[in-house]
């Protein structure tokens, strides 16, 4: 179900309601804060996740469900504060979107654009600095976590949200982050009435 | 236990580790984000607590002792980006550095003092803006989450890393955060050798 036009939406069936920003209203533009605390506060999520679930596999679920939650509200966050941004006509422009755009909106970091593949429909995200992984070291022993899924599924949230439906994953590199997406298809039956060309 | 002369700490008893910061080496200085990302992996920390504890008193306390070990840990970046900063010497100077230097560093938002007392040993720290607030609405049912006791602990934290005991806690007003601080003694045992006048 699309949450974009509820005023608020329900996150992981527990009593934190997370409140959408009305629109017009900028919530936190100029308001930029220290990467630290983020990374710390991350690390607290994704290790009580550990506790709660036996199963690594699942733990990469439940954090790719939880970035696409993010990702869909982050989208109406940024329509809100870029009104000025034309609908992506092909993979190039999201991609550079995403890349030099969303990914510095978000992350305070940038984001380098590579391995193009499948005729254009594929790409990497590369993140040289991660803010996730600033302060996190993790063990060999969990090699199967992929700790930074969030970021690939909020990315895939995020797109789903205006229409566009892609695959997404994420390779923690010893030297960098790639969040690989695939372009899937176009939702048309989603676009809101009026909206479709 | 301190943990400011150890390499590693264990985080609530998970396989993530938390690496600390190399002495001298600066780890984001100059990368800032946006809080919302932030606000939404907070919402979800604690929501994930939620469904933990049945208690929502037992959240509270997790949410405090959470702050505690980020605290301790910030205190040492702290440290290490301003090696300029000297020991305060009464509750003034202590207040001053958290209104103007830590938490602006750490939540990009600016706070006040007020409201001294006890012999101008108890404080409160107003933050007109709570980063952690942002995008979220607490429904009336939680009124006995503190939900941003992890602000409280953070700054105990922060303040017994450097040998400053404190007893804190926050109250979210309907206009703003306060986070009240009270002095109670200088850890003198916890000083490292040759560090002691």
């Amino acid at each position: 179900p699309s949450f974009m036009f509820s005023s608020y939406y329900y996150l992981f069936k527990s009593q934190i309601f997370i409140q959408m920003a009305k629109p017009g209203k900028v919530l936190s533009d100029g308001k930029k804060m220290s990467g630290e605390l983020f990374s710390l506060t991350y690390g607290a999520l994704v290790a009580d996740m550990i506790k709660d679930f036996d199963d690594i596999n699942q733990v990469n679920t439940q954090l790719d469900k939880m970035g696409f939650n993010m990702g869909t509200r982050l989208a109406d966050d940024f329509l809100s504060k870029r009104t000025n941004v034309s609908r992506c006509t092909d993979c190039k422009q999201m991609a550079d979107t995403l890349a030099k755009e969303v990914i510095p909106m978000y992350l305070g970091v940038s984001a380098s654009i590579s391995n193009w593949s499948s005729g254009d429909k594929e790409f990497s995200l590369i993140l040289d600095n991660n803010p996730l992984m600033e302060l996190v070291e993790v063990p060999q022993s969990m090699s199967s976590l992929n700790y930074s899924q969030l970021l690939a599924g909020a990315i895939r949230g995020g797109l789903e949200a205006v229409h566009i439906k892609v695959f997404s994953s994420v390779n923690e590199n010893p030297s960098n982050t790639e969040i690989r997406i695939r372009f899937d298809c176009i939702l048309k039956d989603a676009l809101p009435a009026g909206d479709e060309d």
